[in-house]
């Protein structure tokens, strides 16, 4: 930390407080990104504070968290970083190393002191690795961000590949040599990556090396420490399960298989499984850590007991025991003779060695929390239902200010994304967004996976589509809607093609099936009438979204791909057939809705299932083209608008309750 | 062969061949199955025989094919067969011995000589194993045979057990102890089933025993020998490409992985790559052999050259090299240092270690020719038109007797089998049934797999449906076909369930997609009508067709099963949804269809394809509610009506023409 940081913070401090805790503390909170409620930390380390010296505080941690931020993406910095990192390869006597994404967590996003990728090379996608020969580097990324990756990192110093196209064991094949050593990183990479390592390594006769301690983090300057948010209860009025029953349920299954304990190292299984949520990631209220959950229900939680907020020790409950997560290692090669079982697509390598040396008996499962997990209980839903409502009172509020502002062609992308923001933030229960809004005008909605930058930012021009897919994340529940908006009039093609989105839509929306059908097997009814007019789309068309947990979760999806797993009542998808005309415009609807036993019909053979719509906002009726339509679709979307009208038009006032009335009459 | 029978032969046959070869011949051909052009092989091993004399001859085939047939299925015998088998394990020393269905072709059906589970056990259906211990015996079936097997098999000797809900691991356990030796016939069981079976052996501790042969074969008292059919040409008028052309491409593609050799064991396989057709078993034009393809487009094959029709060889050529079969073992382990591709789901381990004994390298993938052979040409989907035309008018022949006769309630199911096939005997390049006709009247139509018997014949009675469910072998092609046919006036809740299914083969139908979709992304639309009102079918929705092969092929098909296959143009499939009440009715509306890239339409960005119809009969106008039709279904089904009537018209007379007028008037 900055000395002149250092002197400021001084004055600020009790007297029983050192500068360098302090300056630890503010360093560790800044690492976490910015959330409603974060300021509650302060509460717990700087108790009895002033208003005046609160505020001087928080912008010393605001302005660490600018400086971290800053500090890990410097592009200019990229030749040193791979230069040190070389010096290093050299000493531990390695040819060439390999450079994840993620974390040893394998969760969706990582903490700023994981961001190794962006930290050595500059690219920010969400999907790729580097490898880092002693001559040459190359980086591997799929066919989403083939252009980026050529923006953001110099191509000089990493050859950019399509990993599928390209795929990592050519090149290897071409650049090592037989007996040349390739290390690794063990936490890393799960223990099904690290097969398919091993096998490649094998067939090209290259020494896979597992490093004790990651290269990088030997050479980083000023690597962020991990993050410091607080880990709170999420009481049962949420849950609507205590963690003990939770606990006993698992335990049980554990029990009927014979496994003895269960590593859990997925964040949101963590929090699910004790009714906890922290703030250490942004957009997902997890708390970083490591559970061993055992046959008696008990469980080891591998965590910084200094994050608990008050009243978090009991309850957790005396079953909990937290230790350390220095300790973790310890006791997983303690676990001589149990029958341990882990999940392989996502524990670390690390994690089956330490066992494995340990003596532990491995029996290898789907994480068992996952399908619980997924499939809500009635409170969980309940409170979805609510979130959604407010969730929508927001983009009421947001489609009317569009309406009224956007004819002048002087809004753009960033300007609505931030108002978006403002919207939701007023709700209660606020906390974040579920994800970085997709706020796309024009051609830039046609990008699958947009985030406007200043770089991009266009405006909102009459004459074309505005896309914005976003969410929240409310105590209560988790959002994630996409509308599609029409800024002036707009084309005959538009129409068309948004009535065919919409048509997939309302498709899956009133889709009745019998249990044990899986979402694969939902997802050409979404694709159909642009699949008759030569159309489609290429991303899936429903992801599982988790209760105040990560807007993505498995395992239920609905997608091409095929998926084993049967939907199950209570659990939460997104409905979001879309369509992308390159350079021009994009199109996507997206709802949330509950998987929900169904009243028979009459002569009814089988126990059938359907969805319960969730998200309610209003569809632009301009881009509806009635005569694509069947009755059966229009009174599909007569009856969602008057839903949306008669739960959404108590919340909201004035002229954006009139305006609510004319978007959701009948067509 | 019975003496009687063998001194009524001597005075038949010519100076030059002796009646112990002729007695061998005539027995090897009376294991075939009886084909419409059987008599052909009598001309090659009796040639220049009087019309009297070939009368005599065949009669003595006749008897023997009758006295083979009863002495494989002597329930009485099964227990002293069981006693005998167990005398020869005692021998063999071993504790336990696995019988499957199958034999090492590992096609659908199987000779004589290899209905070794029907031998020992009785049991007659599609799929099952027994497996044999000292002092308990077990039969393991699914759950369309857990009825069957309690009638056909002595429960007092094999234990009935349910293969998926009693798994043979648990039976195992109970029964054996570690130590024990289960033997295992290496040509029977594929080298994934074998690999799975070694799993289950190492964790019950048991030792897996390869027999060198068989004990049932030791001690299966006069065993039928293998099937002497004669092996025709299969001309390029009706494959459409020529052997040597489908070599050079399927070499090619080994060429590209550096493959030197793949093995073939599959009969239809065999049958495709070498323009050849055989009658070793029923209903499929199959000549049992192996054949080993080269990089270098030469073939291997083990054949019994003696089966081979005049013209054969010069149709075969000189890079088609022919051995007896007895050389296959020696050519396998000669095979030193070569690259040999395998399919693991289909080769026999036998094979397998053969290959690894003589030291070849092992690659396993997909047998390259299903691919190929899945696709089929210009010509022979021109044949399969053809085909099906001469099909469906036996078709509305059959059905116009129906309407005539079945009033009366005097028809049943066996006459009405009988009836249809006759129709199709004398229809153009008839050469088979394509599988045993489903005749299914009343809650026997609910029967998915029901073959009608003495035992089990019902008449066609008033107010109920009758299902039937038949195709043909024809030189140009396969044909399967199912009708649901209402005798006298049907149930509103018949009519009702009929238009539910008739929606799901209209959808499909009609269906529209994008290159790379699979079957089982269109499985849904078949099912959505039912699923709407609570109903479902238990079966898949479509199954790939040979041409003038197995009716039922891989690797497409249309299933809630997942399914990797991309759907390509020329692929023909069943679009069979049904439904079925049980002890009451079955409904099933079956046509072959054909993958077709169709006109995109205007504004389209993908390649799409949809269904050609290529079945032609009447689907009854009288189970068809209009009210639950779309216009767009309806419009559909009177196209398809009217198509029926263009096509079918000219080739029946009067009176059935007359009715097909009717059967075929627009809704």
């Amino acid at each position: 930390m900055k000395t002149a940081l250092l002197s400021s913070l001084a004055p600020l401090l009790s007297r029983d407080m050192r500068v360098d805790d302090a300056a630890e503390i503010l360093t560790a909170a800044a690492a976490a990104p910015p959330r409603a409620d974060e300021d509650l930390l302060l509460d717990r380390f700087f108790p009895d504070m002033s208003g005046e010296t609160r505020g001087k505080i928080l912008g010393v941690r605001d302005t660490l968290r600018r400086e971290i931020q800053s500090a890990v993406l410097q592009r200019s910095a990229t030749g040193a970083r791979l230069q040190a990192l070389r010096a290093e390869m050299e000493r531990s006597g390695l040819d060439g190393f390999i450079v994840p994404l993620n974390d040893e967590f394998h969760g969706e996003a990582a903490p700023a002191a994981a961001e190794r990728l962006k930290w050595l090379t500059g690219f920010t996608g969400s999907a790729g690795f580097a490898i880092v020969l002693k001559e040459t580097a190359a980086i591997f990324v799929d066919g989403r961000y083939t252009l980026q990756v050529r923006g953001e990192v110099d191509t000089s110093l990493f050859t950019p590949r399509h990993v599928t196209e390209e795929p990592i064991g050519a090149w290897l094949k071409a650049m090592m040599k037989p007996g040349d050593t390739l290390g690794v990183d063990p936490w890393l990479h799960t223990e099904n990556a690290m097969n398919a390592l091993k096998q490649l390594a094998a067939s090209l006769e290259v020494t896979l090396k597992p490093v004790a301690e990651n290269p990088i983090d030997r050479v980083w300057e000023n690597r962020p420490p991990l993050p410091l948010a607080l880990v709170q209860p999420h009481g049962e009025t949420f849950a609507g399960e205590s963690s003990a029953s939770k606990r006993e349920r698992i335990a049980a299954r554990l029990g009927q298989s014979n496994v003895d304990a269960t590593v859990h190292t997925l964040p949101d299984v963590v929090a699910w499984l004790l009714n906890i949520r922290g703030a250490d990631l942004p957009c997902t209220p997890f708390a970083l850590g490591f559970a061993i959950l055992h046959r008696d229900a008990s469980v080891d939680l591998f965590m910084e007991a200094r994050k608990f907020a008050p009243g978090l020790h009991e309850h957790l409950g005396n079953r909990v025991r937290i230790h350390p997560p220095s300790e973790f290692e310890a006791t997983l090669t303690s676990l001589k003779g149990r029958t341990v079982q882990i999940d392989p697509t996502v524990t670390s390598q690390f994690i089956v060695d330490r066992l494995i040396e340990g003596g532990a008996v491995i029996v290898r499962a789907e994480d068992p929390c996952l399908l619980p997990k997924a499939t809500k209980n009635a409170v969980e839903v309940e409170g979805m239902r609510r979130a959604h409502i407010r969730d929508g009172a927001a983009m009421v509020n947001f489609l009317h200010w569009l309406y009224e502002t956007a004819a002048s062609g002087d809004i753009d992308e960033l300007a609505a994304e931030a108002r978006l923001r403002a919207f939701r933030e007023s709700g209660e229960h606020f906390r974040d967004l579920s994800f970085n809004t997709i706020s796309g005008a024009g051609p830039n909605g046609a990008i699958v996976h947009y985030r406007a930058t200043p770089a991009t930012n266009r405006k909102l021009e009459p004459g074309t589509l505005y896309l914005v897919d976003s969410g929240a994340q409310y105590l209560d529940g988790t959002t994630d809607i996409t509308r599609t908006v029409a800024i002036g009039t707009p084309s005959p093609e538009m129409r068309a093609r948004f009535t065919l989105v919409l048509k997939g839509h309302i498709a899956l929306a009133r889709a009745v099936f019998p249990k044990g059908t899986t979402g694969s097997q939902l997802d050409t009814l979404a694709r159909a009438p642009l699949w008759a007019a030569g159309l489609d789309f290429d991303h899936g068309t429903g992801h599982g979204v988790g209760s105040y947990l990560s807007v993505h979760e498995g395992p239920q999806r609905i997608s091409k791909m095929p998926s084993p797993v049967a939907l199950q009542p209570g659990m939460i998808l997104s409905n979001e057939p879309g369509y992308y005309k390159t350079d021009a415009y994009g199109i996507r609807i997206e709802n949330l809705v509950v998987v929900t036993e169904i009243t028979p019909p009459a002569g009814a053979e089988r126990v059938v299932y359907g969805f319960e719509t969730l998200t309610f906002a209003p569809i632009d009726r301009t881009l509806v083209e009635p005569g694509l339509m069947s009755d059966t679709e229009i009174a599909w979307l007569n009856g969602y608008h008057a839903t949306v009208r008669e739960k959404i038009s108590p919340l909201v006032e004035g002229k954006a309750q009139r305006w609510l009335e004319q978007a959701t009459a009948p067509l």
